[in-house]
C-alpha cells in the first residue's frame, strides 16, 4: 500500500520525504522500491542524507542504482563513495557501454564542462538522410529523455552543426542531413569552467549544449537543469561565504555542522576584536581627557565594516557576471570618490550631532574628518581585496563579510585615532 | 560593413557592445540595424541602458520592434514605458491578434506566473488525429521559436495533458491524441508567485510549464530560460540587500547611482553608531575605573554583528528555499544552543586572553560571561526578525546585513556593559 502511494509521487517529491525520515527508515523504503525510481530519488537527496543511506547498500545494490541512471548522475554518484567502494561498483555495472562512458566521466573535474555533462545525446551523421536519421534517431532516443537538439558530426565524429526535431519534422524525408542542418552551433570545451558553461547557457538562452575536446570531437551535452542547480548553488554559496558561512549547510543541520561552519569566522572576527583592544589601549595615555573618542569607536568599526561590505559585494558581483572591466587603478579611483561622497554626507550629520552636543568644534572636527578618512580607506580595501584574490586565481567571494569586516574594523580604529590625535594636536 | 559585422553576432553580444557606446552611438545602430534583430538586442540589454535607447525611438519605431518580439517580451517592454507612449505603441501594433495578446500579459503582475509567461505554444485538440496534430502543429509552431511540450487540451481549452516532439514522432500518424497523450502535466496557476514557479521548474527539471486560470484553461506558457533570470536576479538582490545595496546596481554604475542605494544602509549604520555612543556615555561614570570594558566595545559588536548575519543568513537562505519547516520556537531554541556552544568557545579564548593580560579574575570573567550573553541575543535577533517579517509578508532579506549589525551592535553593547556591571558588582 505505502508503495502504491510512493510510486503515485514525483521522486524530488519522495526525496524530500525521505530527508525528513531517519537514515534506516529512509534506506528501508529505498530497498522496497524499484531501482528505476529509488535512483532518481536519491540523486534528488541532500549530498549527506544520500551519503547515509549509500553507506546502508551493498555495492550491488548500488550498481543497480547506477544502472538506470544517466551517465552524468551516476558519475557523480559513484565520485561520492570511497576509492574501494567506487572499483567494485564500478565492476558490478553490468551494461558495458554504461560502465565505459561512467569511468570516462569520472576522469573529469567536477568544476568543469566534462564534470557537468551527459554521455546521452542524439547524433547525427552529415552523410545521412532524413528517413535515415529519424531512424538512428528512434533507436538512440530511447536513452535520452529530451532530446532538446540533434548534433550533427562529420565522418571524423567532429561536431559540425545541429538540427532541431522540428526541423526534422518540417524536412522532406528524402533530403540529406548535409543540406538541412544548421552549421552555427554553441559548443565548449569540455575543461571549459562550470561557471562560464552556465554563463554561456544563460546568456544564449540555451537548454542543451554541446561538449568538445580539442580536436572538435563531439563529447557529450550539458543540459539546463544541470546548469539550473549550477547557478543556485554558487549564488547559495557566495551568500553564505559574505554571510561567513563556510561549508554547505543548511537551517535543517544539526547544531555540530553548524558550528563547524560558523565558528571558523567568528574566532576571526574575535582576533580582530582583540587587534581592535590592543590599539585602544595603545592610544589610551594620548586620550585621558578625551574619553568622548571612545565612545565612537562602534559608530567608526560599524560604517568601516558596512563599507568595506558594499564595496566588496559589488565587485564580488561584477566578477561573478564578467562585467567588471577595465584597470585595477581606475575601479580604486571611482571608488575613492564615491566613498568621498558618502563619508562626507554622513561626516557633516556626524559633525553636527558632536558639536550640539559636545559643544567642542575641535572634537567634532576630528571625529568626522576621521570618519570620512575612515570610509574611503574601507571602500578601497573592499574594493582592492576581491581584485587582487581574483587575479591570484583565488575565489574572491571569501573576502566579502566577516574577513572585511574584520580587517576594515582594525584599520578603520587605528586610522580614526591617528587622525584624531593629528587633528587634536596631541 | 559595419552591419555586414553586426549581424554576424548573436544579439546577446552585440547588446553587451551597444552597453559600453554612448546612448547616441547604441540608438544609431538600434536605427540601421532591422527590427527582427534590434527588438532582441533591446531586449538583452540593462533595463536602464534599454530605456536610454527607447527615449530615442518613436513610438512608431517601438511598435515595429514590439512586432517582432515574443509576446512576453513584448509585454515586458511596453510596460517600462510611461502610460501615454504605452498607449500610443499599442495602438501602432498592426498584427491585431498579437496586439490583443500583449494587452492581455499586461494585466499581470510582474512577479507572477502570468508577468513570466508567453502566450506562444504549441496547442493542440485531444480529438484530433496525429497527422492533424502535426498540421496544426507546423503552423502553430512556426511561431514558437522552442516547441517543448506540446499542450493537449479539451473542448473547453482546458489542460488534460501534453505530448513531447518525440512521442509524436514515434506515434502511428492514425492514431487519435486522446490515445496517445500523458495525462500527467505539471502547470501553475496565473498568479502564483514567480519565486515559487522557479522553485518547481527547478525541482522538476521542467524546461517549460504551462500557466492556467483557475477553471484549468491554458493561458500560456513559462520557459526555463527566463525562469535562469528569474534565480540569477532574485539571488543578485538578496546578495546586495545582505551587503546593505537597494536597488539593483552595478559595478558600472554611475557614482550618483551607487550612493543611492548605498547611503541609506549607511545612514542606518550611523545612527546605530550614535545610539552605541549615547549607551556608552550613560555608563562612563560606572567605569571610570574599568577603562580596559571600553576597550572591548569593537569586539563586542563585531561578534554580535557577526552572529547575527550568520543566523539572519541562513534562515533567509532557508525560507528561499521553503525548508524552514516547524515553528518559531523550535527554532530560536536550536539557535540559542547553537549561540551558546559557539559563545561558550570563543569566551574561553577572550577569558585567558584578558586574565593573562589584564591578570584581573573578575574583569575577564565580566567580559566573557557578557560575550556569551551578547551571542546568544544576536542570533535569537538574527532567527526572529526574518521569521517575524516573513509572516508578515515582508521580504525577509531585508533583515540581513547592515539591518541585523546595526540592532545588534545598539543590543549588544548594552546587554555587554550591563551584565559586566552586574558581574563587577557595581
Ligand atoms: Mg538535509
Ligand atoms: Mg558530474
Ligand atoms: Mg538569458
Ligand atoms: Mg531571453
Ligand atoms: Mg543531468
Ligand atoms: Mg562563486
Ligand atoms: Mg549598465
Ligand atoms: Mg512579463
Ligand atoms: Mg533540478
Ligand atoms: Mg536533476
Ligand atoms: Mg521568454
Ligand atoms: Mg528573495
Ligand atoms: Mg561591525
Amino acid at each position: 500500500a505505502i508503495l502504491d502511494l510512493l510510486n503515485e509521487y514525483h521522486h524530488a517529491d519522495i526525496a524530500e520525504i525521505l530527508e525528513d525520515l531517519n537514515t534506516e527508515q529512509a534506506s528501508y523504503i529505498i530497498k522496497l522500491l524499484d531501482s528505476e525510481k529509488t535512483s532518481e530519488i536519491l540523486m534528488e537527496m541532500d549530498e549527506g542524507d544520500r551519503e547515509k543511506i549509500l553507506a546502508t547498500l551493498s555495492t550491488k545494490e548500488i550498481a543497480e542504482e547506477i544502472e538506470e541512471l544517466d551517465t552524468d548522475d551516476a558519475a557523480d554518484m559513484i565520485a561520492e563513495l570511497s576509492e574501494e567502494r567506487q572499483i567494485e561498483v564500478i565492476a558490478q555495472i553490468e551494461d558495458e557501454e554504461h560502465k565505459a562512458e561512467i569511468r570516462e566521466l569520472l576522469t573529469y573535474d567536477e568544476d568543469t564542462a566534462g564534470g557537468l555533462m551527459a554521455k546521452e545525446l542524439v547524433r547525427v551523421n552529415e552523410n545521412w538522410t532524413v528517413t535515415e536519421c529519424v531512424r538512428e534517431m528512434r533507436a538512440q532516443a530511447e536513452n535520452v529523455t529530451r532530446v532538446h537538439s540533434i548534433y550533427v558530426v562529420d565522418g571524423n565524429e567532429k561536431l559540425i552543426g545541429r538540427l532541431s526535431l522540428k526541423d526534422l519534422l518540417m524536412a522532406s524525408p528524402r533530403a540529406h542531413i548535409s543540406t538541412v542542418y544548421i552549421p552555427k552551433v554553441d559548443f565548449v570545451d569540455v575543461n571549459e569552467d562550470a561557471e562560464e558553461v552556465a554563463r554561456i547557457m544563460q546568456k544564449y538562452d540555451l537548454e542543451a549544449i554541446p561538449v568538445v575536446d580539442e580536436n572538435k570531437v563531439l563529447l557529450g551535452r550539458i543540459t539546463i537543469d544541470d546548469i539550473v542547480d549550477v547557478i543556485k548553488e554558487e549564488a547559495e554559496k557566495d551568500y553564505q561565504m559574505a554571510a561567513g558561512i563556510t561549508q554547505d549547510v543548511e537551517a535543517d543541520d544539526s547544531i555540530l555542522q553548524l558550528t563547524r561552519a560558523r565558528l571558523p569566522w567568528l574566532f576571526l572576527g574575535l582576533v580582530g576584536g582583540i587587534g581592535a583592544f590592543l590599539i585602544m589601549e595603545g592610544f589610551k595615555g594620548t586620550f585621558e581627557k578625551y574619553a568622548v573618542l571612545f565612545f565612537f569607536t562602534p559608530l567608526i568599526a560599524a560604517m568601516a565594516g558596512n563599507v568595506g561590505v558594499q564595496s566588496s559585494a559589488i565587485i564580488v558581483q561584477g566578477l561573478a557576471n564578467d562585467d567588471v572591466k577595465g584597470s585595477i587603478n581606475k575601479r580604486l579611483i571611482k571608488e575613492m570618490f564615491l566613498a568621498a561622497l558618502n563619508g562626507f554626507i554622513l561626516a557633516l550629520f556626524l559633525f553636527a550631532f558632536v558639536w550640539i552636543t559636545k559643544g567642542s568644534f575641535l572634537t567634532a572636527l576630528a571625529i568626522s574628518v576621521s570618519l570620512v578618512a575612515v570610509i574611503i580607506i574601507a571602500g578601497l580595501i573592499g574594493t582592492f581585496v576581491p581584485l587582487f584574490l581574483d587575479k591570484k586565481g583565488i575565489d574572491p567571494a571569501i573576502a566579502t563579510g566577516p574577513f572585511i569586516t574584520t580587517s576594515n574594523d582594525i584599520f578603520g580604529i587605528l586610522i580614526y585615532f591617528w587622525i584624531a590625535k593629528l587633528i587634536l594636536g596631541i
